[in-house]
């Protein structure tokens, strides 16, 4: 990956802003981007019953704003959950504050947090730094790549991917950045992922085309299988290319998916990548299950396993936890059916040992992307889901967090 | 806890043998208990859909025996799992042979096996040391002691319970033994237990107290949410104490079952206790929830979180990570009135931090057995779990089990 983006891959009518706000120990932590007319916007929220404040705010702001935004503030160091009113007044206050500098109404800004749970956001932190934020927000690489960094909170590297295509005789750009790193889980976790696009298209559409494409692509990563409080995953279409706008599912829509499909699975691969402690990538495709469905379920509970998960941190190619995993979905399948093929050397075949060169298949795991086919041969159902290595250095991690 | 039962501990009319068959690199690797007479027998077994071939086998054989038992066969080293029909024929073998020696039916016989999947077994190693472990079963706590060795895994210590009360007139003892420490999970995980009693009882209420206690003490608790193919756990009732037999729910019966519960959970929590790499349990309990089931799934989800339990490992009071594991069961509550304990302290009221002393907090934590509380304040529900923190350890010990 490119180690940032270019001018060119800047949507049209975007900026973004990052600054040392303190809520961190050091480092920029709190964010801007900012489209100088109301963009058509989507978003995609957290499963989990306990809900940041930020959360509750912005899913509000988005229904009244009628999926008309113009600002995305985040903060990393603090995720302001579990901090009851003073913690819903302080989003508040957040997106009340940009809201007269940027000259538009408070429900136009969205408000992300991340970081600690459970410790009151100091708020003055944020609206202190507000006005300069705005003053500096550019149009320009540096300043996406700025915003980038400040979002980040175990995050080892930044994670952006951009797309452009055409639509009629214009240009249009899509670019995307995310962060997450710990607390990943299918249905996000503490998972931010922004997207801008120079696009032009009906809200209704733009709504469908995130909630496809994150299914693919975000909710089918899974770190530790900790669903966090703060997910979100937003994306602002402000029409800036002056590309004809795409309101029915024609060529043009197509494209714009295809895209948008592209730079979300860059983005929830480098996610996964940058997995807390990871060594590696894993693909685990489940095909043969009796329904698609069933086939994801399966995939998940493996791509969870710690079992599964330490084995691929030793290389160890110990397909018996695989399938052991698998058993234990609560799907129906034949186990004596199953094939297994393990870094593309098939190591089960039937339910049992298929003779393979261990040596071989442990130097094959060593890579930084292992795929992993789990055929059941029960039904035509497939699931794609992607997961790290469990090592010691994800315990490590988390087992000094906040001491 | 001793190091090991008394022979007056030994139920009457049971012998116990361990040998070295060579399955595992070195050590007592197959183990025996038989019963002089035939004993009411109830098991429970795994519930992953993946299930090993004694575990096929044993189901069957407590059936055709009208659960009628002589004798219980392990061993360790390899788990006869996924390895299709010259699997199951090896633990025929395994029990046939056994039955010759003993005089008695084939179906008589239970087999267990732990260790790898999918490796086959070579059962020759087994059948050739069959007669000498008849041989040498002795009615004596140092057999029990090498019978209890010999299942073991990657257990660091063996596990082991008893408990002596009267009926009527007559003495009555109970003695258990257990193995495991990774691939443990609710509904039971590479988990052996085998219990002992010289009680006289139907078969109905032997299975009746047995599937009541397993619910409350072997299937709470979760080292890393993996259930294995091989779980068993076999409760053996001879009746050679004399004692009245138990025919009906009365005091006798309650007196059989507390005796029974508390063996139980005394080795379940030594087998969380002795969790790969744990340094401390954790006593995870829930109440206020809509149902006791509910409050089971918010237990179990909390347990398994591998958030929560590095959280433990580094003795870190992050109760956000509880509430957050809480908020993803998919049960409904309302995180503004929940309540958290930790280790006695309370650090969370009405779902936000309640002001307390981090460092004496994390004091308490390093203790070996740490409890929790979580009230939801959502009705009576109320379930108790148990679990270990997460550590290093784990990882180095399942990243390098075979390679």
């Amino acid at each position: 990956m490119k180690s940032g983006p270019s001018s060119r891959d800047i949507p049209r009518g975007f900026t973004f802003a990052a600054t040392v706000c303190g809520l961190k120990k050091k480092g920029l932590d709190l964010a801007l981007l900012t489209s100088k007319t109301p963009a058509v916007a989507a978003a995609l929220f957290t499963t989990n019953r306990v809900q940041a404040a930020p959360i509750r705010l912005s899913r509000k702001h988005l229904q009244k704003a009628r999926h008309r935004i113009r600002a995305v503030i985040v903060n990393s160091g603090n995720a302001n959950c579990c901090t009851g009113s003073p913690g819903l007044a302080a989003s508040r206050k957040t997106a009340a504050k940009l809201s007269g500098l940027l000259g538009c109404r408070a429900h136009q800004v969205l408000v992300c947090s991340t970081g600690v749970i459970g410790v009151p956001l100091r708020v003055e932190k944020i609206l202190r730094a507000e006005a300069q934020l705005v003053r500096s927000s550019r149009s320009e690489a540096a300043a996406f790549q700025q915003f980038n960094r400040a979002i980040m909170t175990t995050d080892t590297r930044s994670k952006w991917a951009a797309a452009k295509f055409r639509i009629g005789g214009n240009q249009v750009r899509l670019l995307g950045c995310a962060k997450g790193s710990g607390m990943i889980a299918p249905n996000m976790a503490t998972m931010l992922g922004f997207l801008a696009t120079d696009a032009a298209i009906s809200s209704p559409l733009l709504s469908r085309a995130l909630s496809i494409v994150v299914a693919r692509t975000f909710n089918a990563i899974t770190v530790d299988g900790d669903t966090s409080t703060n997910d979100t995953v937003a994306l602002l279409a402000n029409g800036e290319s002056g590309a004809n706008k795409i309101t029915r599912q024609d060529g043009a829509y197509r494209n714009f998916l295809a895209a948008l499909e592209n730079v979300c699975k860059s983005l929830a691969l480098s996610i996964v990548a940058d997995g807390e402690g990871a060594r590696r990538v894993i693909e685990i495709e489940v095909c043969g299950a009796p329904s698609d469905r069933a086939a994801n379920t399966i995939a998940r509970t493996m791509a969870r396993s710690p079992l599964v998960k330490t084995a691929f941190a030793g290389a160890d190619p110990n397909w018996g936890r695989i399938l052991a995993a698998a058993g234990r979905a609560g799907i129906p399948f034949d186990p004596d059916k199953v094939d297994i093929q393990l870094a593309g050397i098939r190591v089960c075949r039937r339910g049992r040992e298929h003779s393979f060169d261990e040596r071989v298949a442990h130097r094959k795991m060593l890579a930084k992307y292992v795929p992993v086919v789990v055929n059941l041969h029960a039904g035509r159902g497939v699931a794609r889901v992607w997961t790290c290595d469990f090592t010691a250095e994800y315990v490590r991690i988390n087992a000094s967090y906040r001491t």
